[in-house]
């Protein structure tokens, strides 16, 4: 764990044996995204990536609400306006601009590409890059006060960091997400659920925190392998056609059917007992 | 708007500064679908794509109803079927039939590829091309009398101008879409809306009208850069990869966060007031 | 119909003129999924692929459940089992699963590829390669004693034959599929058409058939040329971008509209009468 | 003919019944592009697209040179600069800047969109925008003079309407097509030969021309439909996959084997006689 | 050998342990296509798929020449024309036209899909259906005597079974592909090589058999899972972009990494003695 | 420099003011990667990416020879084969295999994604792992004594850092990569000049440092906007179809065109004098 101990704005903590509980942790400014919380988030997902003892992690924050979205009064903002209006060429602006974003996007997709599923667990406000990091998540649930915001057209910038790839592809309405995209308004939870940008709804933090954990804990329970292929090859499916997603599972299942989770899985649904897995 | 005037069977008119309201015009016919109004939607919104005034478009239709779809007894199906009719070799007759079914499709593109938010408004019937043209736009509202019809397997054909490719991908339960692309049957405005074909049901055409451009006005009142770029990345994301639209977001945001725009929105929200944004 | 008469665990009986009844019947074995019913799963939707007379096809399986999944102790998964253990170079074991699992994943696409719209009836549990199957299917239907489950995570291995990569393309609530992925429970019948993996859900099983069969039938009474280019085009579309989408309809239907199907339709409608169309 | 009469600083003429000559016609600027120049190739290429007597387009250019690129003292040159140094927000300059570009690429475009085989014929000096235009023809074909340059890193751009995502596909030698576009360097007709930007090189221009309409006529002796398909099938099977390309071989060909055509094309081998073709 | 015996116009035989020889044979009528012969393509390849004692393949044609290309005098093409003259319906015609053309790709494309290296051996005659089966094998070798014609434009139509998707994909100038493909002419073995067509030309038919066989049992020397990796990954690759082929390969050589192969390759580097390699 | 300095078996060194010279450095073994040379090429272009000085590089090694490829007896191979004979589930090996190949193809990838022109000099043995760099530079030259091997299949293995990805892309002759890719041969510079790999050969060692400089040299005077935007636009449309090419080519130069070398470029070229481009 001596990894995740070096990060200052997200707190890491091991819940039972496989199950990593990350949490933002700067309540003070209502977990609003300055350099470092950029940095930490990227380092904390790099860092499970490789971490065989996680098999499932579960994001929340701490304080009085999700988050803020991105901190417009912190370093981070003034560096990226800095950028702009201290250099006199527009393209080499563009040419500096386009490293920023890139790293912010590449903390983003650091959760979506660590290969163990990332419940979401949201409750208060979820702002701006708040949204973009839930999208990138597996799974989201939601307390009953919690309320999101695609709030990048307030500020006159169209959202980059994830929103306008994955909303999309994770909701079944498209009206409707053109809707908030445009309008940058605040959806409740429940309207949330309806559309399918969250999973479950629960009435209160404790109740939706109990709930998330209990989930990670069942999916703790199932093979890694099992677990890590499921998302990955998820992930794989959605970018790709069915053939190639189809074709490329082939490659993926030819070397993860050489599991002993396979014969462990099998000889315990048979003899009726719970399977016990290995790390990866 | 000189060139919106040329239009015959469309009728555009501004509301308010930057919010345009186009009509399907021909309400004699249910604004059933001739050469004239293929040839006028496209231009219309070919003039959008260039008109900097105009930052929203609510399309709606007089009369009735929204629209019967193509209009059977029209010279453009006429000139269609004599294509097939008159040629006696089936290579040279498809060499011919390409040419219409991609100017059709064209037409209802322009919508899409106009960068401004569209939002349909739509009564009555929507049957046929009427569908096609409204999954193109970004937002679907209906009023409680509206109904939607994918007609054409009821005329011996696969429906080819864009209901076929946009429709799965604006609505969440593939089973109703292919059903009702199957069976050519009239769904009612609150079975569209809790599948998701439309964002919002409202009681009457007033109500929907009102809505609608309440709606393009809000829209109307945010940055240009930002809403113009949110449509554009909507587009381009719902067809490729997550990253390969994150890496399109890099190169469209290297330039356009250099805007004056993001300047004016900070600011704005830091001395909380409503910003105030140059046109394009 | 000879051919159909060959396949064991599969009954495929003609229902009036054009619709095929194909019912899962391994009723003993609760329809579980073995080497013979992988084969008859590929010979029967290979040969309505060529049968001018079926124009849609109902999916529905005999006894008491649509399916329990693989059959974890036929042949066909001790052959598999088998591969992997007999052999001491997993490379080599790689190269002898791959065959396995494209077999499988063959049958399963067979339904999508047959060009026939398919009708799922679905009653009782839905396990595992049901799910696979179900979702390769047009439309599904189930009876309110239906409940599903991806059940693969729980014998350690990641779904391969068609769920991770259609499943996420039919449902409209990503979080939702992750969540039922991940913990291969079992999804009653109103939540799965709550969430979009189902279009309708009946009160008996009855009900079920009746109603799957009456939509059919009202399939079967369109022009072939036209459901099957619908079918074709929507699943070329799922896998292409909106401009690809419109180009290779364009090729499609510069040969398809040049049928006498579509003079029929025109026809018909204009003298409100029943339109007659020929086999294909 | 009339349309090609209205065009400016192009000259299009017919040889024999079926070959378009298209010359540029600017010769007292080098056949440098102006505004003109661009919309003239836009206007003619899309007039060929329509053009059914017209079977084949041979390409040259009259005076001293084929080329010598973007007129950079042109209305069309000032009008860009004008965009970025009138404009103080170099977002809203972004994106003014886009349709000009969008609009010279459509230009050359409209070559490769024609579908008819266009046949290059170079002389003098190939450069920039020539490039562009070249690599958009089907077949290459220039004199021992000329020669070719990718000038624009030489004006601190990088090429924008077509060499770097055609030049590359028409060459072998990678290594080569880098070195050339980073250098800016002039390249003898040899040269470009060896390393195949061009297919032949002729002594002088006299033969040059002669052997490009000599080619033209060859190939309008052929079945226009079977052209046609082939330059279309060429182009499409380019920018796909090699089963994407046979998957819409199949569905182009589904009509365009039903020609008159193929039957006068087997008849004539039979009966050992030049094949008689129809225009499209 | 059992399932190769079966085939009527293929000869195939076994060249020391691990070659296969592979001859067209139907040298009375200069091996062109038929039925008959389409059908044994598919099954000879679909059989070495399977077969694991085959490492490499040779393909080469008895008789005077490679192949005259397809048969027009015989059944299969007086099936195909049939199937156009015998339907009134042009879409039925273009339905049934669809599979027909399907079949003759499948054929070609069982070569390139049989995971292992195939080395064609042309001699005399390479036409038409010739050019898609050789542009379909890894390597193409000649004897000086042959030549090469992509036929299709001579008989009104675009080649649809390989040519147009493959040619430009293995030869390095297109000006010179597209030249060839419109004009349907004959080009020699040195022109062919000269362009990339193929890869070596050999003084006479014995010389090229020699050459052919020579490397084929040195690529059948190498190890089976390596050779077997490196088709299947070229292939792959050819079709996906730089960085798709790396991911895939990843998952690929995730499970062929794990082989018995890897240690006795490199044991036997150490030795400097000459692996022995198991079959797959 | 100081991030260079670090790196022990890289050596870089700044030529003139804008050209950095790269040497493998460990020529005491050839400069046979070890874990320590893949991480130091990493990191060095990495360093590359952000290193605003250096407008080209030029990639050569110390010793007698390029490289060897893999360094069989190093650390890092010996771990590659722990990591498959210590672990017994191939799943698990196949996990931590995958991070393994991911991380060397990273190194590889490094050099294409620096956004500099990378020119390759290469002497001596090019062997394996060689290759795979080679391929992912820009321009490549080589001496006369060079020689290269796509080693893998000696040892039981596909090639799997990018050999195989982008050779074929590089070369225009695909029969030959395959027959070098099947063999492993040694192919002489003569023939890699030939079929495509390398640009030009130099007689001498000295020569070729010396043209490769000069070409570094010639590319550092051009404007640093434009070449960093051709290698990158190259890059991507390698990797795309012409129409996508060219739409992120819009995207791209909407930024980069604003740039004040375009006016130093034009302003240079009318007065004609050598033009003096700002770092990035």
């Amino acid at each position: 764990m001596s990894s995740y101990a070096s990060l200052k704005h997200i707190k890491a903590s091991r819940i039972g044996s496989h199950v990593l509980h990350v949490q933002l942790n700067r309540p003070e400014r209502l977990n609003a995204f300055n350099s470092q919380l950029w940095q930490d988030l990227h380092d904390c997902f790099a860092t499970v990536a490789h971490d065989t003892e996680t098999r499932v992690v579960v994001l929340s924050a701490l304080g009085k609400t999700f988050t803020a979205g991105l901190d417009c009064e912190c370093a981070a903002v003034q560096e990226a306006v800095s950028v702009v209006s201290e250099r006199e060429d527009p393209a080499r602006t563009a040419y500096h601009l386009r490293k920023k974003i890139a790293d912010w996007q590449n903390a983003i997709s650091a959760v979506e590409k660590c290969d163990r599923p990332v419940i979401a667990a949201i409750h208060g406000a979820c702002i701006g890059a708040g949204v973009d990091l839930s999208t990138a998540c597996d799974v989201r649930y939601c307390s009953k006060d919690a309320f999101f915001s695609v709030k990048e057209v307030d500020i006159g910038m169209a959202a980059d960091v994830g929103t306008l790839q994955r909303l999309p592809k994770v909701v079944g309405n498209n009206s409707w997400v053109r809707e908030i995209c445009f309008t940058a308004r605040n959806v409740p939870a429940e309207e949330a659920h309806h559309y399918g940008l969250v999973g479950r709804v629960f009435g209160t933090r404790e109740e939706l925190l109990e709930n998330a954990i209990a989930l990670a804990n069942e999916i703790a329970g199932k093979s890694p392998i099992a677990t890590l292929g499921t998302k990955h090859l998820l992930n794989y499916s959605r970018d790709h056609t069915v053939d190639e997603g189809l074709a490329y599972t082939v490659a993926w299942n030819a070397a993860m059917l050489q599991s002993t989770d396979l014969k462990e899985g099998v000889m315990a649904g048979l003899q009726k007992r719970k399977p016990l897995f290995a790390n990866l």
